[in-house]
């Protein structure tokens, strides 16, 4: 079980931003920017490296999620989106990173 | 008309790395590291901001393109998939920055 999955059934605490049926979406516990989200599908999705068909709806999800969190903090004027792959990512269980400075 | 609207009617030349009906994915002129491709819809979406429901499908698929160029390039187990949205994007026609350095 992910870290995250451990915040989704809080086991472990965490900030959470918005959540809704498929996706949570927390604050980076380390973050990089002044506001820093990860946004991520409750199912435990390795990496975009395993995205499998019956994943495509979650994933475009993942954006409408992003677009309405951007909205909500005032922050979708400069954001950016982010996935790490492969080694570049430090859990084992997708995330969107979203990052703004405004 | 966009500039990649362009670079996909063949009016402005580019280095094209993968092409299918609805996705060119083509060569950074000015890479940020040693593969820097964008994934690109042909639909003219400006940014993450303006995705419609009808757009479902295509983001899921930018990120099939992804997976898959990744892979063909052997990048696969280090890569960087970005959006900058609003301000910081350069141009207003939606694109998925590929980043490697291995």
């Amino acid at each position: 079980m992910s870290i995250f999955t451990k915040i989704i059934q809080r086991e472990i605490p965490a900030r959470i931003e918005y959540e809704q049926e498929n996706i949570i979406v927390i604050h980076d516990i380390n973050p990089e920017a002044r506001i820093h989200l990860l946004i991520i599908p409750k199912k435990e999705i390795p990496s975009i490296n395993d995205l499998e068909e019956e994943d495509r709806e979650l994933i475009a999800e993942m954006f409408f999620v992003a677009k309405k969190v951007a909205q909500n903090l005032g922050v979708d004027s400069w954001y950016k989106l982010l996935f790490n792959v492969g080694s570049l990512a430090e859990i084992n269980h997708l995330h969107l990173h979203l990052l703004s400075d405004i």
